[in-house]
């Protein structure tokens, strides 16, 4: 790559952050949760749009009954009334409105060349963000305007760093081979929106693939070329119906939920370790029961299973099952029991990594990992890379660092929005990169 | 008694019952749960008052440090503001307010006689009343104004009948020897109102106490003079303290809530029968964890234990928290339990609830069981009951019959309304005999 | 009753004490447990034939298919082989091998009337006794002669007042009315003989039945005319057949039968209490797994149930059987559930009581309880209670005082022999009233 | 290494195969659990002495107070009177006894050298050897004489081996450069022998060390020069002491020790995951309670963690113990809680290894792999390692493959015996290499 190509890329990049950095304090104070980001998803189609990339959005990408875990119609429509009254697009509003909040834009280059892609999730979580003056947010006025609802994944910076992706490579059409699809995940949290874009036929084509997340643990200033070690999940609610009856009056009468779902739990946590790599099993959350005095006749249950392969979450899922059904049977309850989130494990190809390293280093002030990150947490955007790479494809997942004053998913995280630009140089300049390169796909 | 009188009692009480019923319904459409009865107990010592009983309300009836399991003060300011709103009588509603809801009114007759008492509980419960067309409150326009709160246990009756003994008596007051004491008790669910009464004197120096239940599982047209098998209880709310950590990624920096939670539960629930009587233990809620992928920092249940002597739910109590605090230590978890609810079993005096039988024979169409009922609930009416027993007086607790479409505590419990008047009369020509028995107390 | 016959009862009983205690003796020092009282129960035949009994023995009286909880046919033969060693009567040693050791024998008074029954329970506990000096059988030196098998609830004395029975009866026929049935019955212990014996047809035609037990609690030189309160209950051996494998190096394929007994015994004793009546859960005995690495394959539980009705034993079994079932089918293990022993509860019918209580008053410095005893242990002899019930005649179960040292199936119980003598003329003038009677049998 | 070398290596290997079968049959056919092997030390410490190695054994070499899980004087004693009647070497049986079954053999070669040492593990296990014909110990006669008792782990094979190094070593002792020490090691299975030998000082001053087992799932004919992955891990035998009762009579009396054990068994397999390795946590055997209707107050449980990290072992240990603790506390039960195994993970040195791999790819059929096998059991030669590691000096873990017909720790386990020689050779012809290595200590 010409170093004139690289400067301009640097230029182009500090020109936008502004802008990047407006549009994440934006989502950060309007945090949406899965399948609810209807204001997010219609301002980044609009903003797309605006940018001159081909936008499709809604259900052309997002595939209705791939999904999984989205909310109830009434929480659907009470949000849709929420994202406009806070100002959300109206055209693409309508698109996205159902649990279809999915965003795909699409430019292509002067040049011929392959198909990349990249992947940004846009999701919100269910927390209270912190509200003391300690807290950067509070201070500059972008806290979350929802209480409940907070951007403590960093998924706004990630929406952030797409849009000031698609602003730079608008800007570098002319220099620009092959064509580049940035897609806007929905509903990353719980793994649940990936399928239904994968199953929707959004990298069909790739021939390069790229995901990122911020933070991680790793240090402002520095990019992982590879995050391993992402864990194979599967996402279950449990419900288990018992029998309500007055617990001092009558309590023969009574099937306790509440009993049941106290053994199902300790059986989950006791199914045993793999020996042919790391397995989780997680009881999050459990309600159960109405008062003091009645036998709990229904008790609600969040669950997770991972495996550091398929293979492993499967045997954990599996035993999963069967306590969860055993026990309803040992205690005289009914259990409904509904997948409501899956994803497999994933693995970056050596070779686009390298690509993606030796761009980044160009990065001035940017150091580059000589050795993968090593998570085990659980990410879907491993549907799109291993689909890929069955098409041929290669696929890369990188960590950009970022000193975070607290933990993912917790009321005081935060993250430094000075890394945004190097992250957006890196990738842009490693796109460019990768237009020239061979398309990878066997057809 | 002549037959004079008992002619005058049954026609006065017919004549108010229509009133009864009218103030039974707007209470059903106002339900108000333990120590928030604002509106209720303003409105009944505003008609204790206009009937000429002297009347005392708020603190000097209810012994603040006595009461246990009050809601938070942001409750009850909230809860003032929609009594307010609501009609509550402005008078009285300032003396109650703050979690003081008790009122007791008094009557002194013609002649001297001895102090009698009687208690009405008043608050509801934290239900959903059923909403269909064949719900009789929902027929006749009263159902309950506030979704999610409910007179599902009869109280709004109890307060009715004790108000229309209050004007049958007090249009009667010619014809009564000694004093009448009427109690109207806050927050009997949960067994936390009693005790700060009984502490604040109000059955001091009483001869004879009553206390009444509807329903209870007994016909309309039938009147057990004699509930007998209340249960000593403890009420608990535990909560306990983990440490959250990201489930799949570090799932070893946690300390799952949840999981102690579910160890305590089956613990609990497998404390040992007692040989001596019956005993209880439920854990009847059970709140933990924020989200599938986090481990449960915190875990809340709603715990009770019962006997059927206060020594056996002492062994219960005991055994519970040991349960409790060893479950906190085996899982690194803090502990917090707090006593919000208790009360003693209770045992009426045979010769007090022969007179009982006697007067309501009188009623016609009443029939009076020549056996008591028996029931495993608990009441902390049984607190006034001893206290009176213990100073040389006689108690006795009586259950009046009526029709249920469902059984206590449910959406769709109801009362016969028809059923007052026969309680009312009932009482009145008992406590009008009673007054011409000796005082019993010791002193 | 004349008091002529009264001293010569008396003194007959005075005459047999020394050959009461003789056999006492010896049956503690020969322990043997429920089913294998090989040498106890050809003694307890050899001596009756020796009176002058009809003598049945063995198949005759005992239900092969009705038996339950019957040791295996190597402990059988083993314990046969010791049986022989320690002199038991070899004629009848043959009749009551295999699992047959029930005795009854007949005798019948010089005079028409009614056939009246009791029954002796003859099985040792497999319990090590106490060895230190301060044990009665250490000192005398009867103590058990098999370490691991002893006579700690006083069976020993049971069989000794029965023989001792048997021996007044036998020199005082001319006296008697009727026909006096006495049964020696194995395996009370577990419940597990009554039933066998009572489907042979040994209480068929009786017209009063008696039944006895040593001390309970009571002091010595008092009788109880009515034990009440014995608590029907099902005696439960459950095996669970998981998957071993190394603990360390695969977990995965192992399938832990502790891990699921585990859950089993807390889902049982977390079974609710019955509102209309006592009730038990007992899981007693729980081994299970072969070595530390060793994932479990097997897991063996002793349960057992318990209600004061058989209905609400019913409803704990019921319950138990779905713990026990739901569970292996959440743990992926095999289960096997055997019931090994089952009885009823009894109830004393109060005019036969009468007579008894009337007669033992007739014994110098025994004193008659005016009101029963209540226990909450079981015992099978409500097999045969019920059975003369249902032919329309009259049973009574007994208790006979005796100051313990130590609590029944405990390691340093003891029963003082000076009280056998005012149980067997208690007994004998019982029955010698009772012959009086008329018959009671409804055909 | 010279043709002429290796070739006498394999005629001498060949020559002494015979007598190494034999020995393995005859220690097959009287296997010894951990530190009861007399008889086993007693043959290997005359075999040693007679093929003129220097010997130590008993005290000397096993330090008292280090050893862990020894078992009770009563067994020691009956396993004395055992071993003298099968043939134990009366001189060293002497040496041996009371638990100090350690014996170390060494020799010095011709030429000055490292010192070299090897550890071979020479007790079998509490399992009950298959007796079907289809057994090859069956089959040849040498099946266990001791039922429950079996060399199913193969360390007869091992000692058999090491003896047959020693053998081969005698007769080419003029080639030998340095001194070769081996070192025959009591208790291995629960990982209790090691760390008292180590603290002896039995590798003090090695340069050189090596370990090996048989089997391990690899096939005949195959040798792994590195054996990875061994977790550390801790013995726990814990008892909690309750309180017995009549289950029916009196339960409120009784702390079930059986509950709190199952309670406690359900806690510690629920210990989580360690982001940072495998970790295990077993609860391998229970044993509680005494009888169906006594509430059970003694449960004794045999518990073993392990970590692929020292550190992740006192994570999953340090749970554990509040586990153990905590729950004692919730249920009214003592607890006592004993370490009777330890050990720690170990790490082969490659270099160390190499040699190893070049050297055994001379004997002729053996095929080297090029990767380590990956096992995740537990080994206390890991001590040995570290101290030699510590000093300065290598190790090596190998394996020999064997074509097993049932896993380790099983009825049918059964190994090769064919595979002997190749491990003789590799072993010899790897000393005689090494010993013209330089010595590694630091000293």
């Amino acid at each position: 790559m010409s170093g004139d190509l690289r400067e301009r890329v640097l230029t182009r990049t500090k020109e936008a952050t502004p802008e990047v950095i407006a549009i994440r304090r934006d989502l950060h104070a309007y945090p949406e949760v899965g399948f609810t980001e209807l204001r997010t998803a219609s301002k980044v189609a609009r903003r797309l749009t605006d940018l001159g990339f081909q936008v499709r959005a809604g259900r052309e990408v997002v595939k209705e009954e791939a999904r999984l875990g989205v909310p109830t119609e009434a929480e659907l429509a009470a949000h849709y009334d929420r994202a406009r009254a806070d100002g959300a697009d109206p055209e693409f509003l309508e698109l996205v409105r159902g649990g279809f909040t999915g965003v795909v834009g699409e430019i292509t280059g002067a040049r011929p060349g392959p198909t990349i892609a990249m992947r940004f999730d846009i999701d919100a979580l269910p927390i209270l963000e912190k509200a003391s003056p300690d807290h950067v947010p509070v201070q500059e006025g972008f806290v979350s305007r929802y209480p409940g609802v907070m951007h403590s994944c960093g998924h706004d910076g990630h929406v952030a760093i797409g849009l000031g992706v698609a602003e730079v490579l608008a800007a570098m059409k002319d220099d620009l081979a092959g064509r580049i699809r940035l897609i806007f995940q929905p509903a990353e949290e719980g793994c649940r929106g990936a399928f239904a874009m994968m199953e929707a036929g959004v990298v069909e084509g790739v021939d390069y693939f790229f995901s990122i997340h911020l933070g991680l643990g790793a240090p402002s200033g520095s990019l992982y070329p590879v995050v391993d070690g992402y864990l194979a999940s599967t996402k279950l609610d449990v419900t288990y119906g018992g029998q309500s009856a007055h617990a001092g009056v009558m309590p023969e009468a009574g099937r306790s939920a509440l009993i049941c779902a106290a053994q199902a739990a300790l059986g989950l946590h006791a199914i045993p370790r793999h020996s042919a790599g790391p397995s989780r099993v997680n009881v999050g959350l459990l309600h159960a029961g109405s008062g003091r005095n009645i036998i709990a006749d229904r008790a609600f249950m969040m669950v997770e299973t991972r495996g550091s392969t398929a293979d492993i979450d499967q045997f954990v899922l599996d035993r999963a099952m069967a306590i969860l059904e055993g026990t309803a049977l040992a205690h005289g309850c009914t259990v409904d029991i509904k997948v409501v989130g899956k994803t497999i494990s994933g693995t970056s190809d050596p070779e686009l990594a390298d690509v993606l390293a030796q761009q980044a280093a160009l990065v001035p002030g940017l150091n580059v990992s000589p050795t993968p990150m090593v998570t085990t947490g659980s990410e879907d955007a491993t549907y799109f890379m291993r689909r890929v790479q069955e098409q041929g494809g290669m696929s890369v997942y990188m960590g950009l660092g970022s000193d975070l004053p607290s933990g993912h998913h917790t009321p005081a995280f935060d993250v430094q929005e000075r890394d945004f630009a190097d992250g957006i140089a890196a990738i842009v300049l490693t796109m460019l990169e990768v237009g020239n390169h061979p398309p990878k796909r066997s057809a």
